[in-house]
Parts: structure tokens; C-alpha cells; sequence
């Protein structure tokens, strides 16, 4: 009897340890690689913005940037095209087990999210809830009404799996969230 | 009879101060803003990409970074969403009054453009010559055929007068290369 809790505990152990180091944006990353080498959609993710002060050539020609500060993204992390439409998404970890914080979400990326949304694009946020392992489509229309009708500062656990898609997380294609979006195009 | 070249000449000159400073760049931010207020289409500039290799912080909650260096894009530089259509463009400028150089269009540009042409979005240049103040919307299709069919390393000025769109340029939308897709859409 007491040897239960203790194999399960090992289990739990050794599955995070599998994943230590993949982080979200890693998973995205191998699964738009996969999208593109099989001709499935062109994704990327945009680079930081960085507002470039002070530029050196030590060399004729390599320019090293000396001063250069963070800027604030306009946008979300990553767009592209899949079966013709316009893709826009934002990938966000939440470590709490209960909850996701909608102080992750900034005020620039809902507007940017709300901007595609009006333009026919879809819209999106990937939310990876580390503590168990799961992945969670949650559209814009989605999060808009969630924002719209409750006072809440966040998005309960259970809220989201009740209502938001659970993304399939396998060998390959890593993260297919793209299966989730052939849902609403179909 | 001698003054007519003085004062054509006079008004070209005039023209040409006008337009200093207004680059092709410049023209294409002016114009998407005035395609995102009046809810025409969400089409942004992507961040120049930088390999950041350190970062100090002067101050608690500020962030220099100290050496970072230029990477290579490894798509183009504007995308977005139009009619719930994927857009994906580079910008070229042109300093030659007859033909336009391959050598600006890099490789790496060339086969993302093939990547978002496969997934059915829409691929192209926006190429100006400066000498006329002329900007043309020259489709991927366009571009890849001619790739294709000659060994040259350019594509003259006439072939893209007589081949592609001049983009209408005026007071707002500044560069109005949105109501060339319509005739693709449409």
C-alpha cells in the first residue's frame, strides 16, 4: 500500500524531467518547422523588437550593435498563412494550476488580436499550463467575451478546459494546433 | 523657346525636394496606418532581427543591451491580413532608370515568397523607381516566370511597366497597393 504514492511520485518526477527545457516556444517552433517542410502553412514568429542607438564596425564589414534598448511589440509573437488565411497567435506559460492571470495578455496584444479578428484573420492565444503539461486554443472571440462579461482578473483552470480546445501534444507534429483550427475553417 | 526646359527643369527639381526624406519605407508605414484606422487591413513591418549577446541593466527595470548583432531575415519584411487573406510583401527601391537588379531580391526572400504563394497567400514586391517617383505591385507569379524563363540578372524597366501594376500614390492612402489585390480577390 505504501509503495503506491511513492512509484507514482517517480512517474510524475521523471516525465517533468523528460520535458525540462522545452519550453513553449521551443514546442511552436519544431511544430512551424514541421508546418512548413510539409507544405501544411508558413508560420514564424517575429523577432523582438530592439530600438538600435549605437552601431560599431570593429570590421569592415560586421556592424556590432553597442547600445540598443527593448521596445514594446506592437503585435503578438507569431503569424502566417495556413490554407490561405491569415494566422495571428500568442503563446503564453501559465504556472499556476488553477488559474491564468489575464494580466498576461497586454493591452496592445488584445488590440492587435481584436484588429485581425475584424480583418477575417484568426485570432488566438496558445496557453500552456506547465503543471499539467496541457495546451489550450483559446480564440480571441473566446477571450473577448470572457473579458467583456465577467470583473474577473483571470481565467479559472476549469473555465478554459470546458470551453477552449485542448491541443493534441505528440511526437510530430509537436503541438498541432493547427488541427484545432481546421475545426472553424471546415 | 529657351525657357521651357529651364522651367520644366525648375518643377522637376521641385518635386524631387518635396519627396526628400520620403522614403519608400516611410510611404508603406503611412499607408498602413491608413489601412488599420480606417479598418482596411492589419498589415505590419517586422522587427529588424538581432542576435542579442548581452544585456546590462543600469537600473533596476531598465534593460541596455550591450552587444547584439544583425541577423539575416529569413523572411520578408511586411505581412499581414487583408479580406481574411494572408499578405506578404518585400519592399525594394531602385536607383537604376532601367532596369531592376535581382540581386535585390535574396535568396532566402525568394523561397519564403514560394512558401506563402504554396499556402495561398499573396506573394509580391513593391518595387519603386526612384528616378520616375513610380511604384509597382510585381506578383510572385510574375517574378518567379521571369526568374524562370531568362538567364538575365535583372528585369528591365519596360518589361515591369508593360508586366505589372503601377500603384496608385496620393495624399492617403499614400500607396494605395491594396487596391491592386482587389483585382486578384475580385
Amino acid at each position: 500500500v505504501l509503495k503506491y504514492p511513492n512509484l507514482k511520485k517517480l512517474n510524475t518526477k521523471s516525465v517533468n524531467y523528460a520535458n525540462k527545457g522545452m519550453t513553449l516556444e521551443n514546442d511552436i517552433e519544431i511544430s512551424n518547422i514541421y508546418y512548413l517542410n510539409n507544405n501544411i502553412a508558413c508560420i514564424h514568429k517575429k523577432p523582438t523588437p530592439v530600438q538600435i542607438v549605437k552601431v560599431e564596425y570593429p570590421a569592415r564589414n560586421k556592424a556590432k550593435i553597442t547600445e540598443a534598448y527593448y521596445r514594446v511589440a506592437s503585435t503578438t509573437d507569431y503569424n502566417g498563412v495556413y490554407k490561405s488565411r491569415y494566422i495571428d497567435f500568442d503563446a503564453k506559460e501559465c504556472s499556476s494550476a488553477t488559474s491564468f492571470s489575464l494580466n498576461n495578455v497586454k493591452e496592445h496584444q488584445l488590440k492587435h488580436l481584436e484588429n485581425v479578428h475584424l480583418m477575417g484573420g484568426i485570432a488566438f492565444l496558445i496557453i500552456k499550463f506547465n503543471v499539467y503539461n496541457e495546451h489550450y486554443y483559446v480564440s480571441y472571440s473566446f477571450l473577448k467575451e470572457y473579458i467583456n462579461n465577467n470583473k474577473k482578473k483571470s481565467i479559472s483552470y476549469n473555465d478554459i478546459k470546458a470551453n477552449c480546445h485542448l491541443i493534441k501534444y505528440s511526437l510530430s507534429p509537436r503541438l498541432d494546433y493547427l488541427s484545432v483550427i481546421d475545426q472553424y475553417l471546415s
